[in-house]
């Protein structure tokens, strides 16, 4: 098969990603997004925002790593942040899913994919601690501005998300405290369960 | 208000981009796309695509271009690409809705943003012709992958679908072979009436 066939392959399959729904509600609250939604709220939001970084990033190659965190989650699924179980098995589903997935482009673009996606995973360099940070901004944004929607939907507290955002300022202290606010509004109107 | 709350403003407001529904289904043709799953895609074809460019693009720039093409779009509504008068009255519409939507932003930003999207429009410079080339591959290829789906609704014609890619191969030699392919095959197969 020819480098452009197979570039196709992979592109086509990649479609699936508009079909996994995440637990997060579209800022009105109509519906959830799906992850496709999410990874473009995403790279639009690293091309405005990286200025806010603490530290300098590649602002091309932190798009391209939001662009491809969640296509594993086509073949593992959207595991719910809050899911405990489902987070204990979530590395191994999608490690065979990144296995099969990204090895349908070829080799050299795969090997990068691959790499932009164990680097978003390991959080720790500039891009992937700045594209995780999006990534707990950008549900923590919707929820407020759906009266906390998803997390009334399942009775989430605030020990809960600071938990989850335990890292959020290594990518921005300002996106933390711009999110740290919207967590202590959330909590004074009851959308949130205080702690 | 300070830098920051202008972007999230804008970044909140954009959210509505995931309401407006393309005539496109997905692969499997279980449901219509909507604006940010196609720009989501867009984005990424430009990662792995940006080899096949007749002329050599800033992959960042074009990355950016692609992201918020159909912004406009949100007040504007998407006009389908063969509905004749929708297409009389667009360029009015997406200039308004312009005009509204990209002044949300701190005003560096808000011009790159309008900048980008008229350098789209235009199709001049080789990252708006290869993004272009994009936005007319993408919808073919989903179409091809659905069995024509959004063709046979619409009783679209072969020469209607040639004469919307008129300008295809001058962003892509390769990308218009590719498609030129998949328009003689849904010719073929009936999804496309023949000329």
């Amino acid at each position: 098969m020819d480098r452009l066939q197979q570039q196709m392959q992979f592109i086509l399959e990649v479609d699936k990603l508009k079909k996994i729904t995440r637990q997060t509600f579209l800022a009105d609250g109509s519906r959830k997004e799906d992850d496709a939604d999410h990874s473009w709220h995403l790279a639009l939001m690293c091309a405005l925002l990286f200025e806010h970084s603490n530290k300098e990033v590649d602002v091309l190659k932190t798009i391209k790593m939001v662009l491809i965190h969640d296509i594993v989650e086509i073949d593992a699924g959207d595991t719910y942040a809050y899911d405990n179980a489902g987070n204990e098995t979530k590395r191994q589903r999608e490690e065979a899913a990144a296995d099969r997935i990204f090895n349908l482009l070829p080799q050299d673009q795969a090997e990068e994919m691959r790499s932009l996606w164990e680097e978003f995973e390991a959080a720790q360099t500039p891009e992937a601690k700045f594209a995780n940070t999006l990534d707990k901004v950008q549900p923590l944004m919707l929820n407020d501005a759906s009266g906390g929607k998803s997390w009334r939907e399942h009775g989430i507290k605030e020990e809960q998300v600071r938990n989850r955002n335990k890292t959020t300022a290594e990518g921005s202290t300002e996106l933390w405290e711009y999110v740290d606010g919207l967590i202590r509004k959330n909590v004074e109107k009851g959308n949130l369960i205080g702690s």
